[in-house]
């Protein structure tokens, strides 16, 4: 485990995907563990703290979250892009070894719930709040986030640091392809 | 209105916001125009081409899309940061000349039946599938985009092109306050 991850404040959770990264998602469900990645994860409200995640039928994780109600968002950086790539490419239906494939390494925080990907960037613990007809009508899923924690070396006290980490610290955001684009410069306005 | 616009195929539609991008939102009703910027854009459905949109309950614009179930979502570019960040912050019902104030220029392609933001890198002109629930419980709409348009000096065959661009045109990703990050270099994988 890393020593840097701290836990973020629920009502600021929604600043870890506001800028849009390119995300992993992980459930468990009676002992198997998965993990894909998502482009279409959006925050929904500040408080409760509430994401949205699209996740088509063919997915293993899907079918792991609809029996847990349980998952993990993560945030993952530009070291990570060639496991994001090919946990996104890759079903765990087709190939039991998915994950050590990839390269996954978990981890488990004491109130994570969940088991943890390893040298993200930051986490997201969520529930499942169920509408059965955004799931199967626009394979759209709502979540509560009830645990939220960040490195601190890339997002302290509310807010991302990406400025002043080495590149392969910086999230990503997910193109189409082979294709990323890093968390570019800062911009402030007046 | 721009000369380097061109129009993007529906089914790639949704790479406009893939990457995560902070958003414009508006729409028309009875001859009044509003704009209001908005982080939680989300793609939906690749085919037909559908995305998500989070309008708070006190916001006009949401007001005039529940009267004319038709928006545009707009990529803003760098260079209108500051106008991004007035149409967020500022809202019509308090201030009827806020469009103008914000320096907001429209123009209106043949086929883009709303006005459309000049100087973005991007526009997707949506008519809303309405579902009462979502809308009430989760201020969550769903639009299916019915006309994308890109300026292709940025958006080309498919695909972004910032990296060949110059850094004023890079769309922008809200973190919170009064700043963005500049979407950043690109990274292939294997």
């Amino acid at each position: 485990m890393n020593a840097h991850i701290e836990s973020v404040e629920l009502e600021k959770a929604y600043r870890l995907i506001n800028h849009g990264p390119t995300t992993l998602v992980s459930s468990r469900h009676d002992g198997i563990d998965n993990v894909m990645s998502a482009s279409w994860v959006c925050g929904l409200e500040f408080k409760p703290a509430k994401l949205t995640v699209v996740l088509d039928k063919s997915t293993f994780t899907r079918k792991l979250i609809e029996q847990s109600h349980k998952f993990v968002i993560h945030v993952p950086t530009v070291s990570q892009a060639q496991m994001v790539h090919y946990l996104g490419t890759h079903s765990r239906a087709e190939q039991s070894d998915k994950l050590a494939t990839a390269g996954v390494d978990f981890f488990q925080l004491p109130e994570s719930h969940l088991p943890l990907v390893a040298g993200c960037a930051a986490w997201l613990y969520c529930e499942l709040i169920p509408i059965e007809q955004n799931q199967i009508d626009h394979d759209l899923f709502i979540g509560e986030i009830k645990g939220a924690w960040a490195d601190s070396r890339v997002f302290k006290e509310g807010r991302w640091l990406f400025e002043d980490a080495p590149d392969e610290m910086r999230s990503l955001h997910y193109i189409a392809g082979k294709r990323f684009y890093k968390t570019g410069s800062l911009l402030d306005v007046e």
